[in-house]
């Protein structure tokens, strides 16, 4: 639509990018020519940059530079406990929260039935194989409370069955939530896990 | 947040972008990076060749990728009409409704009194240069019904003064428009030019 064969291409790549599309990635490709000295060649460079050495890291499946990822070689952080997450951005989310100093473990998904997901797609093994290998005490389930999330929870404590204390994210209001635009599921759990002041 | 300085990077420079957001450009980022071969390495490759080539059409503002932009150099196209657009993002507009076969002039913007940019920072002396030169017979004005953009149509009107054959975009109810969403001023708009049947 542009004239112009590359220009087109790079607008179809960005599209097709999560969050973005057409019109969007239009804007951005024009904002990116604009200023092509100052953002385009910095951005692409950065892009290659990551694309060659980022890597999953080999024990807990975060995104990092090396073999082992930042998180599991930095001393500074407890063992003994891991979180499971997931995926990546649900790292992300835990980590700019800052309240956890333990360990990560990303499964990379959820089970699902419908679009065939079993425990071997997943890190489960891996996770299965840490507890066994680590001096673990702790596992804390921070997983969606999803069908999926949930399902994927039970399952894995299914197979941990009483080998360390297992734990999950609270349910209930979240910070900032008024009652009236919460659903009712979450007013129920709210209700049933209620709190003496 | 991700522990890893270069990813962090690049999702605050996609993060920059028109459209994005830290979220969109976290969500963005790690979709390439799962895809890192398939999807980043190409995406930031081709980026690199636009930025390397990408350059503004010296005759109508366009971006292509040489001296002159390819629908300047298309002899295939009339000469003789001229329409005038805001930007580039609106010549495209234009490409894809495939309905002007003529040529372009991008202004680079509107004249706004508020951000201070008159008549020299926009592309308007070329415009009334290429009038003089070329054998133009319309200029037809596709901008934008915003007051700086009819600001900036009456500008130009002044200027050309009975050389050409001046014209607008007609104003009225979008196809697929329904009154009930319209603003007053586009049905005021589409009931004062309304048409014998």
């Amino acid at each position: 639509m542009s004239a112009n064969h590359d220009i087109d291409t790079l607008i179809d790549m960005m599209a097709k990018l999560p969050g973005l599309g057409p019109r969007s990635a239009r804007r951005a490709v024009l904002h990116l020519i604009r200023k092509r000295e100052l953002r385009m060649t910095p951005l692409a460079q950065m892009m290659q940059t990551v694309a060659a050495n980022a890597r999953e890291c080999a024990n807990c499946g975060n995104i990092g530079n090396a073999e082992t990822c930042d998180i599991c070689a930095d001393a500074a952080r407890a063992d003994g406990t891991i979180c499971v997450v997931e995926d990546v951005a649900d790292l992300w989310a835990m980590e700019r929260a800052a309240v956890f100093k333990g360990r990560y473990h990303v499964l990379g998904g959820t089970l699902s039935a419908l679009d065939q997901v079993g425990p071997e797609e997943l890190r489960i093994p891996q996770l299965i194989g840490r507890i066994a290998v680590e001096d673990i005490t702790e596992v804390i389930l921070a997983l969606g409370a999803t069908v999926d999330g949930q399902t994927t929870a039970h399952y894995i404590a299914d197979h941990l069955d009483g080998r360390v204390r297992l734990t999950s994210l609270a349910q209930g209001v979240p910070i900032g939530g008024e009652l009236d635009y919460l659903d009712d599921g979450t007013i129920t759990a709210a209700l049933t896990a209620r709190k003496v002041l």
